[in-house]
């Protein structure tokens, strides 16, 4: 049962730059061995739910340790049956639209 | 570690109108114990992170049953030492505005 | 043409609690005529597409003035031909259970 | 005045596949001039405020002509100054961890 999970995490009271912080998050989730996909706004990566949301509870784990106030946002995107999504839905666009789009 | 998450989901595939399959949600959240409130556009649950996401995970299951795609937005907010913050947040609001909001 | 909106607005940068920042959002919100909620973790409000997004852009444009970093989350809700929605949509929840929720 | 937004917009009612309709917001986004990025789970465009949420309006006015109900979700970041931060923010958590990431 493969999701697709995008998150964003960031502290509050930790100053108006939070890249520091952000590092360490995607350091933990690039070294998950999940697909997963960055971008300006968040990252999002697939797999079953105990293996993405055990990388979101990683990523807050650390943080929290120095951080007293954490902001978290998470969408989800179930669809039964279907694995491979984090690649196949930008091509079924890029299909529909003939041309290739910015990724 | 106590954190306040909203949160809502919704079947896509199932016609225009969902209420069927929120109201199956709200029957758990409503049965979990935990504090919670609603409002039209999703539901906050204050608890442990396992609690919260052990809330989260069972409308999940219960809506995959007979949904084939399921959509869910999720925020959270932490902070350290902080219960009670599901009533505390408004009330420090309307104490610095020193009238009543409409909750 | 009635839309339901649910925002919330954090400066980044301005310490760990922000309900200094969020107390004028408030105020520009409850004087704007405008139904809406709050509750822990946004308010949600009611109305055109411009009268919602003219309360977003007035709250921004107010938290600019002191703040150099700005988080927004905003969700939207549109159905054709229904208002009322920001009362109408938990009234159908309870009239499904049969019983109250706690809004 | 630039501001990263990220946004996601789905029809209701349209059955459980929306790419279709997701498609066609695509091309208004692409066709706008403004910088973009496409995700799994979202699209992030970079302007002014008038110009981003303009593209958003595009988007939404288009999909209500054959769509009765329609969930949309948008985060919003505004860093005083900063601009180019489409691409700049991605690559300062590159730079931070030394090695180059999935984007």
């Amino acid at each position: 049962m493969s999701v697709l999970l995008e998150f964003s995490m960031s502290p509050l009271g930790k100053g108006e730059s939070v890249s520091k912080f952000v590092a360490r998050s995607l350091d933990i989730i690039d070294r998950s061995g999940l697909p997963y996909r960055v971008n300006p706004m968040g990252t999002v990566i697939e797999g079953d739910w105990d293996e993405v949301f055990g990388v979101v509870r990683k990523c807050f784990e650390r943080m929290k340790k120095d951080c007293p106030r954490i902001s978290t946002s998470i969408k989800l995107d179930y669809r039964k049956g279907k694995g491979g999504r984090i690649t196949a839905k930008v091509e079924s666009l890029e299909k529909k639209l003939k041309r290739k789009l910015k990724v």
